[in-house]
C-alpha cells in the first residue's frame, strides 16, 4: 500500500477503505509518512469530504493511536458533556453537579489550552485550595461516593489527532466537517463515557458561523458516536452574544453558583437544564426529556445540585466558604464602568470582541507559560434585546489596572446600538440524535 | 505575508497576486517555506485551478528560481521545439537540421533522463564519436558556422520547478494542467530560445490520453508564452501508435536520417515538415505556413537538410560514413520476428507497450546509472489501418539475446488485430497559436 495512491483515490472523490485509512493514521503516528503527503491528503478531503463509514473509521483509527480511559471502575452509565467553544460558557459548573444530583455520575477530565479565558480548571482554581491532581483511584473513588470528580486530563490521548491538527492549522486544511467532527469526537470516545452530549455552538462567536454548518457538524458527530455504539446527542445553541452575563474565571464560577443556587439567569439557566436533561436520558435515569426537565429544575430549586457542587469542592480541598458567600471569591483592583454613547436597542454583541476584551485584562492565555488573572474579567450589564439609554452602564470590566483602553475599546466595538426594537436571540436552534 | 493565507486563499477559489506566488517560489527555493505547505497548496490548485495570469506568474517566478541561458551572441532569431514525449519520437533529427537549411539558428540543449529509449543525447552517441561536451564559445561558434549545435543541458535552469515536481509525483498533484505547462514552459524559457514550438502528443501513448487534455495543456502553454513575450505555436499530434517505425537508439537515428536523405515515411515526415514550417514561420524565413512547407520539403528532396546533419556530425566529431552508410550504425547480435497469430487489421498498437519492449531489449534507462545499448529496438513492420496475416511478421525485435520472451510477450499484447477493416490514424489534430 502506498500513501500517493490513498491520496490520488480520494482526490478522485473515491470512498477509502479500512485498511487504507488505517495505514494512514498508524503510518502518519510512527512518523512512517511524511508530513507532506498528509496535508495533501486534507486538501483532498477537504474537497471530496468523507463518507460517514470513512469518518468513523478514521475517528477510531485516531483513538487507538493512543491511550485510552478505563472508566469501568465506576458504577453506572457515565455521560460526557463536550462543548465546541464560546465566551462566557460555564454550564460545567451547573450540568456537573445538576445531573450528579439526579445519580449520574459525573468523571470530568479537563485540560487548560489557550484561549480569552482559562479553561475549565482555571475557573475552577478561582477557589482557593482547589486541587486537581489526585490519583487515578482517589478520582474514581471521589465519583463513587460523590458522582462528581474533576481532574487534569493525563495520558496520551489521540496522539494521530493532536499530530493532525497541528499540520492541517498551519495547511489551510482545519475548516472540514468531517475533520473536525473525527477530531472532536476522538478525543471524547479516548476518555472512556458510555454516552456524549455535545453543545454546538453557533454564531458569530463560534467556530461555526452559520447555523447550516453547525447543524452539518452536529449530524457528523452524532453519526460517529452511533457508527462506533456510543449514543450521542447534539445540542445547537446560540452564540451570537456571550452566554450569561460574566466572562472571565471568578466571576463565572460566581455565576454558575448563583444558578445552582436557585437564580435565574435565562440563557445560562435554560441551556444547562437543557443538556443535563438529554444526559440523564441517556443514563436511563429519566425516562423522557420533559421529566428529566421537570426532575432537574427540581434540584436546582431544592438545593441538591448545589449540595453536590459544595461536596465536589470541599472533596478536592477548595475552601467552601467562598461559594457559600460568593464575596468572598477573588475580584480585581477596580471595577470600571463603560457607558453607552446612544440611546436605544443592543442589536449586536460580538463575543470574539468581549472575549479579547477579557483577554487583555489578563483572564486568559495567550502561549501556555502565560498566568491566568482570576479576579479579573467583564459582567455585561445589557444582552441583545435590551433597551438602552446614553450614559447607562453597558458592561463593568474588573481590572487591575485603573485605565485598561484596549479593552474598553474593545467592548465598544463589540456592541451594536439600533433605533428599532429589537427580539431577543434564539437559544436553542436545535436538537440532533 | 504568511504561506497559510495563500493557501487558504486558493484553497476558496481566489486568485493569487504576484507578491504572493513570488514569495512562495522564492519562500519554497530557499527551503523557508516547507513541503507539507506547499503539497497542501498543490492539491488546492489541482482542486482550483490557476488563472493565465496566476500561471503566466508561477512559470516566471519558477524561471527566476535559477539560472538562463544566455543565447544572445547567436545570430538570428532561435527558436526551440519541445515534444511532450512519446515512444518513436525521433523529428528533433529531422526538425533540427531542417530548420538549420532554412538559416535558422538551432542552438539544441537536451538532457538524457528516464525512458523506454535513451534521449536525444544518447540517440546521437549511436554514431561513433559524436560528442555533446564542448565550451559555451564552441557552441556558440558552431550554430553561427553551421546553424546548429547539440549540447548537454547544463546550468541550474528552474530549481523550483525540479523542487516541485518531485513533491507533486509522490502526492498526486501532477495531473494538474496549469501545473504541468508552468513545468514544461519554465524549462524551455530558462533556455533563452526567442520563439518556441510544441509538440502536444495525445492519445494511449501520451502523458495526455484524450484530445480534450491535450488542447487544454496546449493552450495553457501557448497563453504562458505570450504572456511572458515568446511567440508560441502548439501542434497536437497524435500518440495512439509508435511514431514512424523505428523504437530504440541506432535505428531511430537510422529512420530519421532516411527521411534527410529523401525516403517517405508519411507520419514521420508530415509532422516533422508540420513542425518545422511553424518553427521557420515564427522565425521570420518564410511568410507563411504554405511557403514555408513546400521550402522545407525542397530541402528535404535537394539534399540541403540532410547537408546540415553531416556537418553538424562532422564539427562534434561523429564518424559521417556511419550516416553515409547506415549499415555501418551499431546493430543488435539477432533480429527475432514476432509473427501475427491471425489474419485481420491492425486497430490498436499500444505505444506504452511497445516502449516497455524496447526498454526490456536494453534501449533505455530505469535507473540513471543504466547503460544504454545503442543497438537493440523494435523495428515495426505493421502499423493501424495495414492488414495482416496469421504467420506475417508484426515486428522485428534487435536483440541481444536470442530468446527475448519479456520483448515479444509486450509486443503480442500491444497489437490487436480485428476483422473489420480500420482507417488509419488521424496524425495532426490541431494547431493552437
Amino acid at each position: 500500500m502506498r500513501m500517493v495512491d490513498i491520496i490520488q483515490k480520494k482526490r478522485n472523490g473515491k470512498e477509502l477503505s479500512d485498511e487504507e485509512i488505517n495505514f494512514f493514521i498508524n503510518g502518519y503516528t510512527n512518523d512512517e509518512i511524511p508530513d507532506y503527503q498528509v496535508s495533501a491528503l486534507m486538501m483532498a478531503i477537504y474537497f471530496q469530504g468523507m463518507t460517514p463509514t470513512e469518518t468513523a473509521t478514521l475517528t477510531q483509527a485516531m483513538v487507538n493511536s493512543g491511550e485510552t480511559i478505563d472508566l469501568s471502575a465506576i458504577k453506572g452509565h457515565k455521560v460526557d458533556k463536550h462543548s465546541t467553544g464560546g465566551v462566557g460558557d460555564k454550564v460545567t459548573f451547573i450540568v456537573a453537579p445538576l445531573v450528579a444530583s439526579a445519580g449520574v455520575p459525573v468523571a470530568k477530565m479537563s485540560g487548560r489550552g489557550l484561549g480569552h479565558t482559562g479553561g475549565t480548571l482555571d475557573k475552577l482554581e478561582s477557589i482557593e485550595g482547589f486541587n486537581i491532581e489526585m490519583t487515578k483511584e482517589k478520582f474514581i473513588n471521589n465519583v463513587n461516593t460523590y458522582k462528581l470528580a474533576v481532574a487534569g486530563q493525563t495520558g496520551n490521548l489521540a496522539p494521530a489527532d493532536k499530530k493532525l491538527y497541528s499540520l492541517r492549522d498551519v495547511t489551510a486544511t482545519v475548516d472540514s466537517i468531517p475533520l473536525i467532527a473525527g477530531s472532536i469526537m476522538s478525543k471524547k470516545l479516548a476518555s472512556g463515557a458510555d454516552s456524549i452530549v455535545l453543545d454546538v455552538k453557533t454564531g458569530s462567536g463560534a467556530f461555526m458561523k452559520t447555523l447550516e454548518d453547525s447543524v452539518a457538524l452536529a449530524e457528523e458527530m452524532v453519526n460517529i458516536g452511533k457508527n462506533l455504539g456510543k449514543n450521542t446527542v447534539a445540542v445547537i445553541s446560540d452564540m451570537n452574544q456571550p452566554l450569561g452575563f460574566e466572562v472571565g474565571n471568578a466571576n463565572e464560577i460566581k455565576e454558575a453558583v448563583e444558578i445552582l443556587q436557585g437564580k435565574n439567569v435565562e440563557d445560562l439557566r435554560r441551556l444547562s437544564l437543557e443538556l443535563s436533561s438529554h444526559m440523564t436520558v441517556l443514563a436511563g435515569v429519566f425516562n423522557s426529556y420533559e421529566e428529566a426537565y421537570k426532575g432537574l429544575e427540581d434540584n436546582l430549586k431544592n438545593g441538591k445540585a448545589f449540595e453536590c457542587f459544595r461536596n465536589l469542592i470541599k472533596a478536592q480541598d477548595g475552601n467552601v466558604q467562598m461559594i457559600d458567600d460568593l464575596s468572598q471569591l477573588p475580584d480585581s483592583k477596580y471595577h470600571v464602568e463603560v457607558l453607552s454613547d446612544s440611546d436605544g436597542y443592543v442589536s449586536e454583541i460580538d463575543a470574539e470582541s468581549i472575549g479579547l476584551a477579557a483577554m487583555y485584562l489578563g483572564a486568559g492565555r495567550a502561549t501556555k507559560d502565560d498566568q491566568i488573572n482570576h479576579g479579573v474579567g467583564i459582567s455585561l450589564k445589557k444582552k441583545i434585546g435590551d433597551s438602552v439609554k446614553a450614559g447607562e452602564i453597558l458592561v463593568v470590566l474588573h481590572s487591575d489596572a485603573d485605565n485598561p483602553s484596549d479593552s474598553i475599546n474593545k467592548v465598544k466595538e463589540a456592541y451594536t446600538i439600533t433605533d428599532q426594537k429589537v427580539e431577543p436571540n434564539t437559544l436553542i436552534y436545535n436538537v440532533i440524535k
